[in-house]
């Protein structure tokens, strides 16, 4: 069931055909995940999308890329994406994931889906100490 | 704004005493943040929550501290929890998140919310080659 | 901060008077919270609303009032409704919510919120068992 | 997998016969899309939910039956209902919505999700020029 | 589709069979579902997790059984866990929950979710009166 | 309260400055929002964001700007982002919404909302009918 129907050739249309090649290339695979095949139903979408991945998620950065996948993975579970939840974690296998991490990976999402309903439940005010305005010693 | 008024001095019950003197010596400061105030409401689920941060925050893993609270943060942010995106956000800083790796987490939560919109809308099917129980070549 | 001003006096619009004075008269208090005072801008949208709410959570029924409170609680934190998890726990109050009884909601909401993320981030396939078209033994 | 097992002949019950009846007569046709069937096991709820459908979605008024689709898209998609996201989609291709208007559509909703986990992860105050009560020049 | 094959016999875990023995005991049943299954990825994630249910769901308190399951699937609706909304359907209904009350249940679970989004829209400011640090009369 | 402090100029920065820059000419306006300002901790980040408004939001197309306005306060209300929904009904506003217009887009918003929990307390089989893959008569 989807509520849209990939063409069945998207590289006829050449902006989708240079995203794909880029998406080969970037990834040195031939395999294009549907997400790439289901954005071509709009090429601008498609070429900004794949764009951002690739500047956030696949350029050397201050945070090592097994990290940007564990905290892709953690934003997809809180807003319900399945899709997002099974792609990011293959993603982090393939980059590394150990089994252990993986455990705790799962404890830190569970224990702050935890305390976010606790705070938000008791509507806690946010402590002056926090605010980034706050004068700092 | 608060739905729960904390007691003035909720120290007088021992359970919660003992958990924040335990907070205190752990943190090795006096700073007892709202959280903990709000939840000696009910000694026990204090107890549970504080034996549960301690365990997964607090103790060294196959994942580092900063990475943890980054996480917590991505999740924090997707669930909406404006006091969890303030107390870990601090939490990230004083474990020396640098501005650098502060900006590359907004970028990957924010290019996280966008992706997790698009597959919903467009419900895409789950890859074959993201199912754990796909054979491995 | 507001996005919208409600009227200074609303119910110089008829059909706002009438929702007005049957939530006085229903509740037997002079009091109008603000969510009644915003919905009047469209008087539609206000008469279904109150006559929804007094459908479902003032008349008496298999569900008793404090408990369909919580269960409004519940839905409010998970949705991350501030004004709702406000109005709400004054209604459980008011209804006889007591103090054990609020850390117990609290402790389940939390509980859930733990274990809604873990079954996201694991994709559990759903037991057999559980599905309503499974034959009953 | 569902956790309800609708009746097989929902219509015996007179409410739920007149109900699909009236929605059989406004949209001209005899398919019944399951969630009527599903919330047939409160006639009531059944009732009340299919009025405000009528009212809301299939009242010509100041917004125009095809935008209405599209916001409907829109709220399902960011509450991750993916029933909710087919049946509208659908409605929306069934009143005219283009593939360019849908892929921009995409483009919104992916857009803001993106930049509402921004600002939530910002925590950024909002604008006193956005405040409703503030001062028009 | 699943992000993680559990073991074929998780048992052979000495952590894992003593928590699976517990469920089986305190629940007088061979049938052990999928979370729990899943959850052995890591030993002590799934301790502290099948802990916290003994404590908050299975022990006698100032919530009914019912309706302590009752505000578990309001909080699963609400976050979109299709797993936990199976399992804790499952889990009313065999604890007595009636249709009619399942229908009210749907009832206030969805006016909820109304009232929530129309309260976020209007950014409607919280009333004094639900403040808990108001004075109280 | 906020969890980032902007910089007081965040011009004196000149990729910053040349996206605000950009921002005026583009709005013909002196007014720079916070979520620029607060954006500007990460050049990349502001700059690909702003890219993306324009494209998305500033550029005539196929959906008219007062109607993409509404489906962002949509995607923001159902999100939680109070930030959000704040600018976004002042653009809608500013672009010509009226009253009545405004009042249907909250009842359209609050009745996606309710049927989505229902949809997903249901957990609802997609009708065939609205797969994308079906045949068309």
């Amino acid at each position: 069931m989807t509520t849209h129907l990939p063409a069945a050739d998207p590289e006829t249309d050449p902006r989708v055909r240079a995203v794909f090649e880029d998406i080969r290339r970037s990834r040195n695979t031939d395999f294009i995940n549907n997400i790439w095949r289901w954005l071509a139903v709009d090429p601008a979408l498609l070429e900004r999308t794949w764009a951002e991945v690739k500047a956030v998620m696949g350029t050397p950065s201050s945070i090592d890329p097994l990290t940007k996948e564990m905290i892709y993975i953690a934003v997809s579970v809180a807003n319900g994406c399945g899709y997002c939840v099974h792609s990011h974690t293959a993603a982090a296998r393939a980059k590394g994931m150990s089994g252990e991490q993986y455990g705790e990976l799962l404890a830190i999402i569970g224990l702050a889906g935890k305390t976010n309903q606790l705070a938000t439940a008791l509507q806690i005010p946010v402590d002056a100490a926090f605010d980034a305005a706050a004068p700092r010693p």
